[in-house]
């Protein structure tokens, strides 16, 4: 990490209140030995796990289901170069039970469009990371929190 | 993919189109065998290659010179939940030609703040997909092109 790289890290609460500020962020995983990335929307369960809810059908969900994944959000005013960026490392894993289930249709993240079969996917805050853009300081050439 | 998962995928034109008008975007790689994700400032190079901008001592430039990374960038409405995402895949290679870092250093990406030692980065379009997400329909479930 750079002496220079300008940015400030957040604490896991700074980062799991900013997150919860966004409706869409990007599930990072591998798909095929490669990198891949999709947007969805979301919304952060009470301890701070990502909930996707999606087809039971879709690709997403077999190439998930298991592994270990990044869920990025951001936000960046391309005007003063300020934002920040968070992200959640994690097991992600489809919700079986029937009771979890319930309470997700309840109070887990609305379908932009419904359709049949919806499960919830559910990405465990075992990492949480994120850096606050200092304005007019680099978004590049920083890495993220390791 | 599902049938009904509302988006029209786009072509290569209109993903490099579209690619142009954003300023940001995000690096997906691979940090010790986990996903990792970077949002960049960029530029495209005239054959559609993403032109990124970063500190010769970054971990980036490490952990992604001669990998198969994904660049993605999107736009979404949540208002009318409509938008689009586009990602590019392709090899990672810091550019050592003087000759090329000098035309760079003219049309490539600017720095949002300078650091000392900065090189280029450019991830070749072997594969650019991208998808327009239609208003009202979904943006969740829904799997990029493969």
């Amino acid at each position: 990490m750079d002496a220079n790289d300008g940015f400030r890290e957040l604490d896991r609460q700074e980062c799991l209140r900013l997150l919860a500020e966004v409706p869409v962020g990007r599930i990072v995983y591998t798909r095929q030995a490669l990198p891949a990335v999709l947007p969805v929307n979301f919304c952060l369960d009470h301890d701070g796990a990502v909930l996707v809810r999606t087809s039971a059908s879709s690709e997403l969900v077999g190439a998930i289901d298991g592994a270990v994944v990044a869920f990025e959000a951001d936000e960046v005013d391309t005007a003063t170069h300020s934002g920040w960026s968070v992200v959640v490392m994690g097991s992600a894993t489809l919700v079986t039970d029937p009771a979890e289930h319930a309470r997700l249709l309840r109070t887990g993240p609305r379908s932009w469009a419904p359709a049949p079969q919806e499960v919830f996917v559910r990405i465990d805050p075992e990492l949480v990371t994120g850096r606050d853009l200092v304005g007019g300081r680099t978004l590049y050439g920083v890495d993220l929190p390791s």
